[in-house]
């Protein structure tokens, strides 16, 4: 399958992250690393494969790496890299398949927030997310933040990037995949089955699905809200709606 | 029972008040000081310490700080905190009585993160906890940023900060509540009844739930991982365990 590659100078910064991406053959330009700097496990295997995979390594001190994060926590290690290969729709169906799974997609409507997309890719990641759908004009793209708070999950989940949520929704439902809203007055989301394939459709925080796309879903759900504040943080909303999927495709098989 | 939450804007007048609230660590909105007054050493350490607390410092003439404090004397130093009235383990049993719900208790095992204890605190609020218990030493307290993050929830949610954890556990114990951690290694929390007087034990991103701690419970509840990152965000983590508890709660409905 073709990869779309687009421009972006990203920076990834701490360990794990450059480490992860080392280990999944993520390319990069270059990677830097604190000079003097306490010389642990991680250090001592960045440095074995970036040899490996001809990445130059640069030692630095400590304010030249501050002056590169902008104030982001580095622990030391930066790395270098210049684009973030997003997939297309039809890898996604394609992981999916070649995991015999019936698809499970998240559909991101407006994600702004660069935490909010990382802490999500990082759920995804975790709770066995074949892809992550996000647009191209109202949604934050995957960005040095983004890898970041994802803490190496951003390597393994596949994000595709359209120009219309809505045409991608549409056309998950012709390839049979039950679209839901992640919403406010909807279905109980523990009363729902959720095996299948199925596409979960989150919106931005504060802002929700946006109307034409809810309209377009196959159903709405909701979690059930016990308090006064009744509004859940987007990235932690998207994870619950993850894992109740994980519970009822594990509740399937048994 | 006695109302928990106190009122948010409060001032602490001269400069020993507030070097002494700065060196325990309190937390203060802002700190205002009287703009050309004389330089003591005093201000020099409230400078530097409210720099590393990350505490902005504004300067005022006289009559400014005299219009806020209101005729106390100021000695040309104000600042502007959060207090924040915490609760005790006695005061979270009886909502849940005065609910009419078998308790259910977040217990936070050295979090750390600021951003983390306010995404809990959100979650809590969403999800129908009765409250929670930080421990004093090795948690970071309810500060500005925890309130910040939790987007109003800091107002509802009990907190009850505790010395010692175990001990807390214990005395939860010995009041019928089972006491489980959310940790690596343990038992299916999807396939584990969490109805009942249930408290949930998180630990620190990176760290979990320590050693002793975990000896001290009744059981270790996982969640499941289906991906090669396998670590989730201690406040998704912490949402996932009290939403599988809402549904348990449900299901004994039912």
């Amino acid at each position: 399958m073709p990869k779309l590659f687009e421009a972006y100078d990203i920076k990834i910064f701490g360990k794990n992250a450059v480490l992860e991406r080392l280990k999944n053959g993520g390319g990069f330009n270059r990677i830097e690393l604190l000079s003097g700097g306490a010389h642990d496990n991680r250090i001592d295997d960045i440095l074995a494969r970036a040899k490996r995979a001809g990445v130059p390594v640069r030692f630095c001190d400590k304010s030249a790496l501050d002056r590169a994060s902008d104030g982001a926590s580095h622990q030391g290690c930066i790395g270098h890299c210049t684009d973030f290969a997003y997939s297309e729709i039809e890898d996604i169906l394609q992981t999916a398949q070649d995991r015999n799974e019936p698809p499970f997609i998240v559909v991101l409507d407006g994600m702004e927030d660069p935490h909010n997309l990382g802490s999500i890719l990082r759920s995804c990641e975790c709770g066995g997310v074949h892809g992550v759908i996000i647009g191209k004009n109202r949604s934050v793209p995957v960005n040095d933040t983004v890898v970041k708070v994802a803490e190496g999950a951003a390597e393994y989940v596949k994000v595709a990037r359209v120009t219309n949520i809505n045409d991608a929704i549409r056309s998950l439902k012709k390839r049979n995949v039950w679209v839901y809203a992640l919403d406010a007055c909807g279905e109980d989301i523990y009363k729902t089955d959720l095996s299948g394939a199925v596409a979960l459709v989150v919106g931005a925080e504060g802002k929700g699905v946006s109307k034409l796309t809810r309209e377009l879903c196959d159903g709405i759900l909701s979690l059930p809200m016990r308090g006064k504040i009744n509004s859940l943080n987007a990235g932690v909303a998207a994870a619950l709606g993850i894992y109740r999927r994980l519970e009822c495709a594990y509740a399937h098989k048994v």
